[in-house]
């Protein structure tokens, strides 16, 4: 791809305050960067950085009908040198592209569309939080256009990068969630669009974690779709078992979300010796290890959160009560490890960091 | 609800010239109307009827990310005596609700939106083609708004109605299709969101569809998830085979859209003394009955084409051929049964018209 950027910055006083109190997903930066698919003018064109300002889309632009909408999530980190370091971004928009195929969306150019982001991290680098366990959440989103209501790939599509300021997902401290697995509802089944991050799995995911949440857990445990018994995920991240001889994440057989934070976690813990698997396993196993004592902890992994420590798992009648206040030995150990290096207290002995110069 | 239409009409000169040939979902009238929902301000608020015209969207907004979107399709007929008449409206919208639920985005009132919808279509009423099959395409939209990153329900909502002037699906005449049954992909499973219209089921479904149509096939009949035997739907349609002793289509058991002209067929069916079943049926019942002669044929059912009769069924090495040019007597006389009845042609003997005034 042979583009360059333009650049619409906003011109006069930029100085930024960020609010104290930073949630998670209110607040964005001041510019993003977007560039717009079209064949008649041979691919990706119109990249450019510019004001954070309202799309316009037509009522019939196809993203509103029939769904095609990928995304990524990843974040950047100010360093106490002042360096900014982006985590695995390549590995977000390798993913992004996998979605792309599946949802017959255009690929993007990896190499200029990391050059893109870091630009647009650039020129907004005081959006980063430098606050103790702060962030600067990033949002690589693609979606269809063409106002066009019959049924088929759109032609036209946008894809942009929006910057968000973000403070700890958990700002009381590391503190274990309660979730429940459910036979009710589904997230997603094979040869479907499971492993593909897309608009369409969140909504599809909302009643059942509704209804966790009126039940007093925070997020879903899913289970498989054909036999209601076998770990998928948990809400927003994946999920990791450690018994006592092995620690074991669900495989990516395609109903899942290949987690960027999941596979650094796998890394981590086969560099230190632990017996990682990526094996199926069910319910049954799971609260059959907790009655017996074989089970130690579980534990989500995302980019939100990094690590959830899981408190409480409910499962029906079952309800398996690990800490209600104290995150899980592992958990914990992991979660300082990851952040370690995405805060720059650690070397980056595994090259996860892209830095910005 | 106790709401008002105000209106934004367009001035001056409106008339209206339609292409000579209409292609589906292409061209738009000069009006829709739109409402939002926000809970602040108790609900659903500034209901309109406006200017056609983009919408201006935040690159934050839930539905770009999270795609809580839903849809409706359906068609308004000009008869000879210049009478409008809708079919079956309020069966989409009660259709509408029960997506909005599943998906936890917000109710609509379907007495007020009817009203509304009349009205829309009673100002853009030039845009109604008179000619043989033509009629207006509506689609009415749910989508949430919300500038906000966090996985959750969005609070506020917008709602629309499009109207598109469109041709006869099949332009040459009621010719028959090429579909081609799948076990590489699948649309939906049970407790998932299959029986809802919403955007995620439609991007899920693209690639089955760009794979059929690359094989030379127009449709792509999905068969179930689970045990993948299962006949489920075709492409945008609902599925009927008619044997010689009975009319079967899938049960509506979760994971296939309730067509209102699957519900609409059935009626007339049974009317006309025909023993249909809504009952699940295999697809290697399908193949055997074809072979033995006890299957007669096959047809889809949907707003947009009415009836497709299926010429030819792929499924792996098997190839089922009806005819290439002529359509099946049942898919026939159907056709012609509801086209008399929607554009006034029969007597409206189910009481399923609904005239603007």
């Amino acid at each position: 791809m042979n583009q360059k950027i333009k650049y619409q910055l906003l011109e006069g006083d930029s100085k930024v305050s960020l609010p104290d109190n930073l949630v998670f997903g209110r607040n964005f930066s001041n510019h993003i960067f977007e560039m717009d698919y079209d064949p008649a003018e041979g691919g990706w064109v119109n990249a450019k950085i510019k004001k954070y300002e309202d799309f316009n889309l037509s009522p019939a632009a196809m993203s509103l009908h029939y769904g095609q909408e990928i995304f990524e999530g990843l974040k950047a980190y100010k360093h106490e040198n002042g360096k900014i370091a982006l985590f695995r971004p390549e590995k977000n928009f390798e993913r992004m592209n996998r979605s792309a195929k599946r949802l017959c969306m255009p690929e993007i150019d990896i190499d200029f569309v990391l050059e893109a982001l870091k630009e647009v991290v650039r020129i907004d680098q005081d959006f980063i939080p430098t606050k103790e366990g702060h962030s600067l959440y990033i949002r690589p989103v693609m979606f269809s256009t063409d106002p066009f209501l019959g049924v088929r790939p759109s032609e036209k599509y946008k894809f942009f990068i929006l910057l968000s300021p973000v403070g700890p997902y958990y700002p009381e401290g590391f503190k274990p969630v309660k979730i429940m697995a459910t036979k009710e509802y589904v997230r997603a089944v094979r040869k479907g669009v499971g492993e593909c991050k897309t608009a369409g799995n969140y909504a599809a995911s909302l009643l059942g974690q509704k209804i966790a949440k009126e039940q007093g857990y925070s997020q879903v445990l899913w289970l498989d779709a054909i036999e209601q018994k076998y770990l998928e995920e948990v809400g927003t991240m994946n999920i990791f078992v450690q018994f006592k001889d092995e620690v074991v994440t669900p495989p990516l057989q395609g109903t899942i979300l290949p987690g960027v934070t999941r596979m650094s976690v796998i890394q981590l813990l086969k560099n230190q010796g632990y017996n990682v698997n990526e094996r199926r396993v069910t319910i049954d196993e799971v609260v059959d290890g907790y009655k017996d004592g074989t089970l130690l902890e579980l534990f989500g992994t995302g980019t939100a959160a990094i690590i959830s420590s899981v408190g409480r798992l409910k499962y029906g009648e079952e309800l398996l009560k690990f800490s209600d206040d104290e995150a899980g030995e592992l958990g914990k150990k992991l979660y300082k490890e990851i952040t370690d290096i995405q805060f720059g207290r650690a070397e980056d002995r595994f090259n996860w960091l892209t830095f910005l110069d």
